[in-house]
């Protein structure tokens, strides 16, 4: 090999060796008759030095490497005099006999460091070397060990990772395919899996009992900030099963990541039902990490002569503990917030309960301190805490307070990246009302089976949408980041409907930039696209050529 | 859960337990007032009965169900009296006390028994019930159990496992590729990879040191027997390395799958050279299972006035042990066989060397014995062994001794699945001649390093078909596994080239349909297509919806 040594692994036993490293010039430092050059490589940094006793030429030759240089050194390790604690290595050095240069190297666009002087677009255009960071190459690695961890703990259960086809047929429902004009066969296409959803629920009419899948997964829909035409699922389905069964089996295996990967151990993951989830939260995916629960007002607000309460459907509010002293303009900002149209709420009412003990609201013209203590009560609110109450369509304002409720979550620093509050959510919809096409889809997929004990609403279409589906979401700090349902079975018996099997997938991507406390799922990818789905580094899509097009029988037809 | 257990983990311990197993009824027998059930799962069968004592309303409900229902069964584990040794759970029953029917099933179109009465394509069209079948079954098994073997030892190796991009650019060289047109950017395609070489290279360069995917691949080429249009490779690169390096990492991966799936232990791989593999056995993949090494004949069989052996560019022949009683019909099937176009052969000549000592040929006319006496030592052949022999241009010669080789060695049971006998082949030329283009190309590909030493023959044109790569592939059994190369690194520095970096991939379906002891890589794949790239069950490819073309701003040109 080029290397006796990675770059990252000599230490003060090592002393007095003769080794040779190979790896990347981090830096490099110039005091006359002393050169230290850091040599980079996955592993770590290791201090090379030539002195006034080093060859002559070997200082001329250690001065023409630049940063990013790819170089060979051989050398002797020796003891460091100013030791550098904050390095595995840097109790050593490497005194340099011998130097290769293997491959010079441009300056690089951006500095190759733990903060880079590169935005992103610079920096994706050169991924290769923005994959040369520290913080990118930690997320690589802990992706991998993501995989790792995942599939030896499913495959001690006797999950079996089985591939499934790429080249599918293109169905109609769900997000638009990315499809394959097939050349064999003019005039036909394949398609690319949004997920192997089909194929897994064959596998186990196949017997096969429990499949799993680290697997890509595509969908051609309009990318919003976190999404990517391509991504990566934990695809797993189970066979006689019952809800229970695969909840506990999903817990286990989260539970083994955050254990092995962050040294936490949970006990059971809390459950909780979306009608629930709305109801306290407005979200399908609380995040739980704080509290600020939703309390509902409509029996201590309305009543009062205020109008824009007494004629909504549901007023409803959280209490922000300690933030009596929030500021008008602060709390002008949070009311701008929720007006904002991507949260479009009317307005928000607050009620400070100042640590006197007195009241301070913008609705003092109709609420008496009376009033507002009742109101204050049934928050469960302190002196010293603020108010903060929405009003409107029930839905619709359980979304909108969500929106604040997460604000006020982030403007208090209650939502910290390390601290992990996952759970269940269950008890979905089975179906969910769509107003511009007046109909309704399933929630989850159309292979959701219905609770046994909501089918017979299935003869009841004005019922529809309080059947709850046997579907659930695993969610981890108001981020879903995986979810599935028992399956229907058999549609034609009509009392026994037995469901025998039952799936979940987990966001990969997701699950990893959770783990690695970042927001993007994009940190966590080698070679992520953009918004509108291109990938600068290598730039695709491109036109192909007109012989290929032949070739496939199609031609383009651009509007 | 639908079970307490698996149908195939009871056993005489668990006698006396009231136990519930789940699965699919693979056969019933009714003898009156005994019916026995054999009850499937992945696992395995359990025996469930019903005799004299048990609920006629149970036998009656027993007698409802035909092969393959799914069934749920509760009972009490009992001895058996007749123990069946063949089967795991062959000393224990199950007397049911009650049963519920979870899907009846119609009847199979084929028989779901490893011998099965149903053809290739009737059990394509219906894969999921084909899966069911121990034989299929125990492939994908196989095919889970490699696959966790590789990442796990790999991984321990310090490679990481980088998932990289499928939607990527095309490229015009190599096999065709998929592409896939982008609806966000009409008019531009995006292709699926061959295979991750380019990102792979980019990771080296990105410093991610090792890397390694198990990963599919598309080719749109033409389907031979043996071909998928998406396959899988386990793809690795590595960095810092030299060719011992990388033969020694992935000599010991195969090693440790050698032990771990057949419990064999191999010393090191031999090395041959292709020059070698191409002198000895005419193939880039010899079978080293078995002897009949080629012997090159010209010096002493030219010359006795027989005008094929003068004319010949070589004369060489295979020594087949013990076979000079082979009958003069057998001996014309043999020519047949070399004659076929697929071989290409003119003719074939023989030798018996009989157990008598006295020699009887198909050149007796121009040989004496003693002529062939010379040419049998030139064999070190025997008396009892058959020499057969071809002549012609040297490369094609071998080619068709090849093929004549492994007929023999099908012919007389040398070629026996379970031997495995594993080597490299190295120092591929780096060029070949195409003669339709009139042009070289690369043989591996066109980031293939030359070895060092020939270097200086890249300034000779007329020399180009002599230089050697630093390419290698790893032989199986004469299948070629996996191949790789060391990049080249830099081409600019005319002196030092040093290539750094070095990958291999292993075409994983071959690899598991080799440990598997089959011929097709299709067994080890779960839904595979055929040799139109047609998948039966599913039916695709598919022509799809004029929407679609139009939302994709292409239209078909069907010729």
């Amino acid at each position: 090999m080029y290397r006796t040594h990675t770059c990252g692994e000599l230490r003060l036993a090592d002393a007095g060796k003769e080794v040779t490293l190979a790896g990347w010039v981090q830096r490099t430092r110039d005091k006359g008759s002393l050169v230290w050059i850091d040599l980079r490589d996955r592993y770590g940094i290791t201090q090379l030095f030539l002195d006034g006793s080093s060859d002559p030429k070997l200082i001329e030759q250690a001065r023409t490497f630049g940063r990013e240089f790819v170089i060979q050194a051989k050398g002797t390790v020796i003891e460091r005099e100013s030791k550098n604690p904050n390095m595995p290595t840097g109790e050593i050095e490497l005194k340099v006999s011998e130097f290769k240069l293997l491959n010079s190297s441009k300056t690089p666009p951006f500095t190759i460091e733990d903060v880079s002087d590169g935005g992103d677009d610079l920096r994706m255009k050169y991924r290769y070397l923005d994959i040369r960071r520290n913080p990118v190459r930690q997320n690589l690695e802990l992706r991998h060990r993501m995989a790792m961890l995942v599939r030896n703990y499913l495959s001690n259960l006797n999950f079996l990772e089985i591939e499934t086809p790429m080249l599918i047929k293109s169905t109609p429902e769900g997000a638009r395919d990315f499809v394959v004009p097939s050349r064999m066969n003019p005039g036909e296409f394949y398609a690319l899996p949004q997920s192997p959803q089909q194929y897994k629920q064959l596998l186990m009419v196949a017997g096969m009992d429990r499949y799993f899948q680290i697997v890509r997964c595509f969908r051609d829909e309009d990318l919003r900030a976190d999404r990517q035409p391509e991504f990566t699922q934990i695809d797993c389905e189970m066979s006689f099963v019952e809800q229970e069964d695969v909840l506990n089996t999903f817990e286990g295996l989260a539970k083994h990541l955050f254990k092995e990967m962050k040294g936490l151990a949970f006990g059971q993951f809390p459950r909780m039902t979306w009608h629930d989830a709305m109801k306290y939260y407005g979200s399908d995916k609380p995040d739980i990490r704080f509290g600020m629960k939703f309390v509902e007002l409509n029996d201590v607000a309305k009543g009062k002569g205020f109008g824009l309460f007494d004629n909504a459907d549901l007023v409803v509010g959280i209490c922000a503990e300690g933030c009596s002293e929030y500021t008008r303009k602060q709390l002008d900002a949070l009311t701008e917030f929720v007006k904002r149209p991507q949260v479009g709420a009317g307005g928000m009412v607050y009620i400070k309960y100042n640590t006197d003990g007195t009241f301070k609201s913008s609705v003092d013209k109709f609420y008496t301190p009376e009033d507002l203590k009742v109101i204050a009560d049934k928050f469960g609110a302190k002196p010293g805490d603020l108010m903060l109450i929405l009003c409107g369509d029930a839905m619709k304002t359980r979304v909108q307070l969500n929106a604040l409720r997460l604000e006020m979550g982030n403007q208090l620093g209650l939502r910290k990246p390390d601290e992990y509050a996952p759970l269940w959510v269950i008890d979905f919809p089975l179906l969910e009302w769509d107003e511009e096409t007046q109909r309704y889809y399933a929630m989850h997929h159309p292979f959701t089976a219905p609770k046994p004990e909501d089918e017979a609403l299935l003869d009841d279409p004005t019922k529809w949408g309080d059947i709850r589906a046997n579907a659930y979401d695993i969610v981890m700090n108001g981020v879903e980041v995986g979810g599935g349902s028992i399956r229907i079975h058999d549609r034609t018996l009509q009392n026994k409907m037995f469901h025998t099997h039952a799936g979940l997938a987990f966001g990969f991507d997701r699950l990893c930039s959770l783990f690695g406390g970042a927001d993007s799922i994009r940190d966590f990818i080698a070679f992520p696209k953009n918004n509108a789905g291109r990938d600068v580094m290598s730039g695709s899509p491109a036109p192909i050529a007109q012989e290929q097009l032949d070739e496939l029988q199609i031609a383009l037809n651009l509007k």
